[in-house]
């Protein structure tokens, strides 16, 4: 039915209140636009929005879910650990199916320009839709924070992508951009000693000499007493999962701890899994043709095509 | 669009005439029911088709394939390494999406019948089908193969499930039944010594001590100059692939030997790809709900219904 998809996963400013964050989800819901998750997390008082849809349903689906968002969240009254400048914070758009990285550049900078203009809220466009290689991490854009931002908006290089130089009084600012998909794995170890799970956190992750496409932190469980290496892998493509999965247990194994188990959190694609199992069994030739699932859904097209004839 | 799925993976005794097997197998195809693969193998002048659809439509494109075989092939001037005792030699039902192994061994026993009255090959019901635990296998069923089968269909005991005591006199009988799917699987081994691969089979097969679900041999690659051990997984879900292959590698390695890779022929279903991904991470709580196109299909779902509406 859907030739075409990209998911969007925007952020919003609440993580508390679930007949708000709801309201504010499901504002994105329509015809070609479906929300498929929203986690919420009162900790951080943020919470994840899982969107899909065809990129010509996507564009009025999310900006009735940052009106939405503008209309219920007042960062003014916001607390919570995690960094935040908008009552939508961030909208991220991901290549799915039938659709290229510059598609979703597109679509991020069409929405962009919407939300600027019907909601005066002023927009950063970051990662692939960045306009300057200064403006690619959001978290350099987001550094001050919403309570820095009146200050921070006012100066030359940070005058945004759309939108006046002045911050909307209660959602703030919003970084609208395309990325890769995120996979969030995290995984146990035996053990109680929180510095080996930094430790292995830093031999894995980009920033301090490890795989390029892994963002990891080392955490206590403390209701299990054990350790956690939580890890963003933001291009399965490149550092496949597995790959990162042997790593952190080699490294554990240095330090004579065990890998207890793994977990994903939210989802995954299957192009991701079929690469663990083609990795694992050291498959030759591997092919989405050789999934008999593959095969059935060609066949349906088929049957499809010829009842309409 | 089909919400129940049988495969159907019959095996005809023609390997080498690409047009006959071509017009045997799409015999078969219709509204609902789609030949998604033919391999023929010349040495065994024999090819394995394989079929998908709906419950309802798979025994008139079953059927007419049937007829097809018995019209083009004559057993008395075949020959060929494997041994056959018809036409159309075995004709295995597989459930995949919706049905139970109970539907697929109920369509058997309908579409022997159907062949044995409207074709008049007498019909032996094999596996999860048969009538007696002596017709489960189907070697032993097949055992004196066409040219012996006149005097073997006499005997009582040998009495076919469906037909007369009485052989096609040109398309022999044939073995109808159900059965879990069957994923060929090869592992390839940097020797050239056969005796290795050999051993290796005899270890991991269940004839001879191994796991209960695999059925392995060992064979040479002259062209490569290696060996493979060559088997067949009848229940993944119970002797996961993942399993066997560390299995072989294990006893590779116990004799000085690397795997070289491995090899899917034919079709392989998710679900046993979804299990290596989960053992080789360890991932807990793993379902198929943690899948990103899982759950586009459910909103691809929802989003057709409200179209409806």
């Amino acid at each position: 039915m859907w030739d075409r998809i990209i998911e969007c996963v925007p952020n919003i400013s609440e993580g508390r209140r679930r007949e708000v964050a709801e309201a504010i989800a499901h504002a994105a819901d329509g015809p070609g636009c479906k929300v498929i998750d929203l986690s919420m997390d009162p900790d951080h008082n943020r919470s994840v929005i899982t969107i899909v849809g065809k990129p010509s349903s996507l564009a009025d689906g999310v900006l009735a879910l940052a009106k939405k968002a503008s209309e219920l969240i007042d960062l003014n009254v916001h607390r919570g650990e995690h960094p935040r400048m908008g009552a939508v914070d961030v909208i991220p758009f991901i290549p799915v199916r039938g659709v290229t990285m510059a598609d979703c550049v597109d679509l991020s900078r069409r929405v962009g320009e919407r939300i600027a203009e019907d909601l005066g809220i002023p927009v950063y466009l970051y990662e692939e839709s960045a306009t300057s290689d200064e403006r690619r991490n959001l978290a350099t854009i987001r550094k001050g924070e919403f309570e820095g931002f009146p200050e921070k908006i006012a100066k030359p290089q940070w005058r945004p992508d759309f939108g006046s130089a002045k911050i909307h009084p209660t959602a703030g600012v919003v970084a609208v951009g395309a990325r890769e998909f995120l996979i969030a794995y995290n995984i146990d170890l035996a053990t109680s000693d929180l510095s080996v799970a930094k430790e292995i956190a830093r031999a894995v992750r980009y920033s301090s000499g490890g795989l390029r496409y892994v963002k990891a932190l080392g955490f206590p469980l403390a209701e299990k007493g054990i350790v956690q290496v939580s890890m963003n892998l933001t291009n399965f493509k490149k550092t496949p999962i597995l790959r990162v999965f042997e790593l952190v247990k080699r490294e554990a194994e240095h330090r004579g701890v065990m890998v207890i188990g793994s977990e994903i959190v939210g989802t995954v694609p299957r192009a991701a899994l079929y690469d663990v199992a083609r990795m694992a069994l050291q498959v030759r030739g591997f092919s989405d043709n050789l999934i008999l699932e593959e095969r059935i859904e060609d066949a349906h097209a088929e049957d499809a095509l010829s009842e309409d004839r």
